[in-house]
């Protein structure tokens, strides 16, 4: 039996998004390609808000932020960590032998804006890396306000990721001044994993080509060059069955409406923090809450392992704790194209499961 | 209308396996993800004739070129180029800050066996990267012969690009001693781009664990360790829509047998020769064509593109030449799942279309 998905990817994806993926192939380096990347781009920069260029990577998420903390590095890079994801982007900078500090919250709590613009000022740093909003604690970090404090840095390079926020909730690319901003595709996208996308910047154009180990696959500023130069083709050859899907799921989501969208996404959100606050308690900071995912502290002490797989009889899934939260809490996410309707069904099911 | 592909890469795919492309999403830290993983390695073990480990990578075959090169260098790369993407190899290396030197030869020419010996011999070097079959040129390199040479030197891991030939020829992994042979879906295993593939030697393990900035997205050994550790699932969210319809077309392969699989090629490329030198030459030196693809002498001076646009009309698409050949010349790919008979309706709708 199929289980419907409530984890925080991948996501349930919609059965005529799904079809596409089955569109019969074309050449990579033919009018009909370049067409269907371009197209995507130019839906795609409604979507992210921004005038600036899209690039495509046929990778995941972490293939781009890779991508990201390379191209814009040349100095060092200041990583702000709310959890397990902004963690990686400072193990990636390790692994590249890219100099770069890392700075933690305790898992729950959003990124400080003062310890940012301490930490800037220092002048130590010509790029800032910070997830958008972290599934491992449900946090969704003060983007308005920290983008405040980077303005005051022209020399920084602003690199988030936004993989598990971007289409379900507003986040103005370029009047909040990103650099780089990436997200994936099977998370708030509601299309399946294997493609990620992010914004460029003309300074972080400017910035990579004072890079010089950028790599090779991941780099965006090759990627960003050969696009301009071959009309939207990539250097490598791209899959093209999520370019397919992408292209059609754009129209769906602009079709929806963004603003709608982001309402949709918000009630969903209230609808499951009320119950969690109703049977268990919020593990995140509430003025901090996600809008695509709850994290829900275990004061029941249930078994959440079994709770899961009683779910699974009954056709859905949600997420146990992440890491070091596995059986302390359990998280519900809430979107790409759930509706509140299957929200009520899920916690149904749960309130039966569990007797509640 | 749609265009049958006689392209080297995208191939032309069955619809029953695109259908697999719009397999529902299932959790990829699920029990049923880890058999499928699992299921695939097994699979995919047969067809790389080898008892070592099979990654997955969410990627082009670049990508993979890229973690290859990178994981199993300490020292310095010999880069044995006969084409565009044997050079790509050198480029990889340059971007990553990987000690590395390239030796080519005239295009359309194999490597030369000797003069491998002679580099491995100076002791300089302690990987070998080479391309088996290179599509620019239409050479397919004599890797039994490589592969003597190669056993002379014990420290050399030794790391084979079969993106366009794996599948479609054999080659006996283990017995010819590659450490990492890497492969693509898009070519001869008939699936759509968007994902790597490649088998990873306990001598390779070894060396992995000697390179210190091995990357993160394409680290082979972190992958490894990932899939040793947690049951074959990946350290990123694959694309799972790949693995579904790769399951299923490794069946399809097996079941069509792995000989009479190498044979079908054969005989469709030895068909294609035959066309090509009664009309036209064959660019590539007679000992060592390709069995996956012809690269065709364009000795007629024929307007390719022209031929190409009329050739789409009847709902065929073939490749010009490629990079430098550009007009000079032209290619025919016979991989994947096509038949003798489409390469016969192919080549009569040139005949037709040329006069000849």
């Amino acid at each position: 039996m199929h289980k419907k998905l409530f984890i925080p990817g991948p996501v349930e994806v919609r059965e005529d998004v799904l079809e596409k993926m089955a569109t019969p192939m074309i050449g990579h380096r033919s009018k009909e390609a370049s067409k269907l990347q371009r197209d995507i781009s130019d839906k795609m920069r409604k979507v992210f808000h921004t005038k600036e260029e899209i690039l495509l990577s046929t990778s995941s998420g972490t293939g781009l932020l890779e991508g990201a903390i390379r191209c814009s590095t040349a100095k060092r890079a200041a990583v702000f960590s709310i959890g397990a994801f902004g963690k990686r982007w400072h193990q990636i900078a390790e692994c590249n032998n890219v100099p770069a500090d890392l700075y933690e919250v305790e898992w729950g709590k959003a990124a400080d804006v003062n310890e940012i613009d301490k930490v800037l000022a220092t002048g130590k740093y010509d790029s800032l890396c910070i997830t958008h909003n972290e599934t491992s604690t449900g946090v969704m970090n003060p983007i308005e306000e920290i983008a405040e404090v980077v303005k005051k840095y022209p020399d920084i390079v602003w690199c988030v990721d936004t993989v598990s926020s971007m289409g379900g909730t507003k986040i103005e690319v370029d009047k909040l001044g990103i650099d780089i901003c990436l997200t994936s595709s099977q998370k708030a996208l509601g299309l399946p994993p294997g493609m990620a996308i992010c914004s460029f910047s003309k300074k972080a154009v400017e910035r990579a080509k004072n890079v010089k180990f950028r790599g090779y696959y991941l780099d965006l500023l090759s990627i960003y060059n050969y696009i301009q130069k071959k009309d939207y083709q990539y250097p490598s050859t791209p899959s093209l069955s999520h370019m397919f899907a992408m292209d059609y799921q754009l129209d769906r989501i602009l079709e929806e409406g963004l603003e709608n969208r982001y309402n949709r996404h918000l009630e969903m959100a209230k609808y499951v923090r009320e119950w969690a606050k109703k049977y268990f308690e919020l593990f995140a900071d509430e003025r901090y809450l996600s809008n695509t995912l709850t994290n829900i502290k275990n004061t029941r002490d249930i078994d959440v392992a079994e709770l899961n797989k009683k779910l699974g009889e009954r056709g859905f899934q949600i997420s146990n704790g992440y890491g070091k939260l596995k059986g302390k809490a359990f998280r519900i996410a809430h979107m790409a194209d759930c509706t509140l309707d299957d929200i009520k069904e899920l916690l149904e099911n749960i309130n039966e499961i569990l007797g509640l």
